[in-house]
């Protein structure tokens, strides 16, 4: 009697105890089994396992993900340009100005689809035009705002809701096994910043984009950041290695992306000592998604599948291998 | 007989457990009891503890740290400026062109005070000339082959023995309770990175510092990063919450410096509208480490000594706050 009762007491020690490193069952439960779901599972196996040669120490494993159409939807275009065609929207009812410009008219008259015509200094002057001209508190709050508010046009659905549920078990699944994981993305980094954490579980510190200028002033309610009207950093392409090595200070061991974009920083990643992990997600499912490739205007994956096939990287074919899209299906 | 052994059985679980969360006795060993000592103490108690107003959740526990002068010495110069003069030393052998310039003739010939002479892009330009004209990876072993065998010339001691052990013991404490600990220095980011972990427990990615001009370049080996000619942040003053909000995203809750450098930094963080500590380093002993403050080239701490006062920042007195200064002694 004693004895049971004892038994009983330890079992809550047992299972309440530390953090989460040992997940029961399958750690990928949205992935359908095959070679790209093993591939992801023998590589995070083999370098967390003390007795392989494949070993990485835990402050090693520093895992990087692409945003749009890595993590989230990215079509028919980047949810960012909603954002700023809303907020275009906006500024154009109170400033005459903007509203005469020439590319805000293009696009408040005829739709999202005609930044596409613009070039890309164009594409930056209307995002700046969108984001700068507040301190960094206050467009945090107008991010917040427009993404709890507004939903995508053609699914209906909240764009935090338009993540992908076989990613996000990815993401946990490697902060099981101790890796870091971070956002490297070519949006707005204060754009990205006031969800991530909600969202995927990536504290700000861990979310690297694009910026603008920012200023210092020192006002009579104390001090701000101002969102000056210049890009200061685009963080794509080549730019995606150069961000990594200044903000997390080591290659890293695993890297995602879905196109020409993020090669660099799968190439740097290639490059590491260390054994590595390159991840492509090759949006095949026209259906349940979107399909696209070598022609998009939106994430062209071209070079990239050409280098992936080269360099033996792991290819996600989202039809196939993916069981669900986003977590609410 | 049983009952005894199943009890033996709990005990390993019990202590083995989880984080440490809870430190057993004194968290602040090297610090004399005293309102400084009592004052960080009663802060992240308060912060911590759920039932109390002040608590705060553990994603916003964020806490930044200088470097020279605050973790470690800076006299009688920054460490870094050894490391440049025995860089140049060493370039001047090989290079005509840097021997020959006037700059580094006269820091060979007279030494590093020669320094305080130079103007600011005097400064800028010996340091460009030490530290760029190599990849990345290269600069890294050149920096670490450095830091492990040079000695201070003044102490005999090597640099990463100079740190502070009452603030080794603040990262700690902080640490344990759940703070993420970051250093802003004006010193070079990639000066830092090689030894930030062993030295202070500090990852790559929680070090922010000043920059050089970083291009992506693919080799036939791979690519690399190389570190340009060019400085491109100077990470001192008002630049300090500048590259708080684009690394970490989040006002300080804690924020320590020792220098008017520093002043923006813990002003940034005494704006946050969670409960906030600031705290100055005041270099008061001149016996065991360097007394120094309004009038110093090196660290100055003047507006900051005034604006502390105002302010009810917590200011340490080296020289009665702390038991040792060194972790040798």
């Amino acid at each position: 009697m004693k004895r049971t009762f004892l038994f009983f007491l330890l079992i809550p020690v047992i299972f309440i105890s530390c953090e989460q490193t040992f997940v029961p069952g399958d750690p990928l439960p949205s992935w359908n089994d095959g070679d790209t779901k093993q591939s992801i599972i023998n590589y995070v196996e083999k370098v967390s396992d003390k007795n392989s040669d494949s070993y990485i120490e835990p402050v090693d494993r520093i895992a990087t993900f692409d945003n749009d159409g890595t993590l989230w939807t990215e079509q028919p275009t980047y949810f960012q340009f909603y954002f700023v065609v809303d907020r275009l929207r906006k500024l154009a009812e109170m400033n005459p100005d903007i509203a005469n410009d020439t590319l805000v008219r293009a696009l408040l008259d005829q739709g999202h689809e005609a930044i596409f015509t613009f070039s890309g200094e164009g594409i930056t002057r209307v995002i700046v035009m969108a984001s700068t001209g507040m301190n960094t508190d206050e467009y945090a709050d107008i991010v917040e705002e427009w993404i709890s508010t507004t939903k995508h046009p053609e699914t209906g659905m909240y764009f935090t809701d338009m993540i992908y549920q076989p990613m996000l078990e990815l993401l946990q699944y490697l902060r099981d096994n101790e890796f870091k994981t971070f956002i490297v993305s070519g949006g707005g980094i204060e754009f990205m910043r006031p969800w991530t954490m909600e969202t995927y579980g990536i504290p700000t510190h861990q979310v690297i984009g694009s910026t603008m200028a920012i200023e210092w002033e020192m006002t009579d309610d104390g001090p701000v950041l101002n969102r000056m009207p210049e890009m200061s950093f685009f963080n794509d392409k080549t730019n995606k290695p150069i961000a990594i090595n200044r903000c997390i200070g080591k290659k890293p061991v695993f890297a995602a992306g879905n196109s020409d974009g993020d090669l660099a920083m799968l190439q740097w990643s290639y490059s590491n000592a260390l054994p590595s992990f390159q991840l492509y997600v090759h949006h095949t499912d026209a259906e349940r998604e979107w399909a696209y490739d070598r022609d998009s205007h939106i994430g062209r994956l071209d070079k990239g599948l050409d280098v992936a096939a080269e360099n033996g990287w792991t290819v996600v074919d989202m039809k196939s291998d993916w069981k669900v899209i986003w977590p609410e299906e």
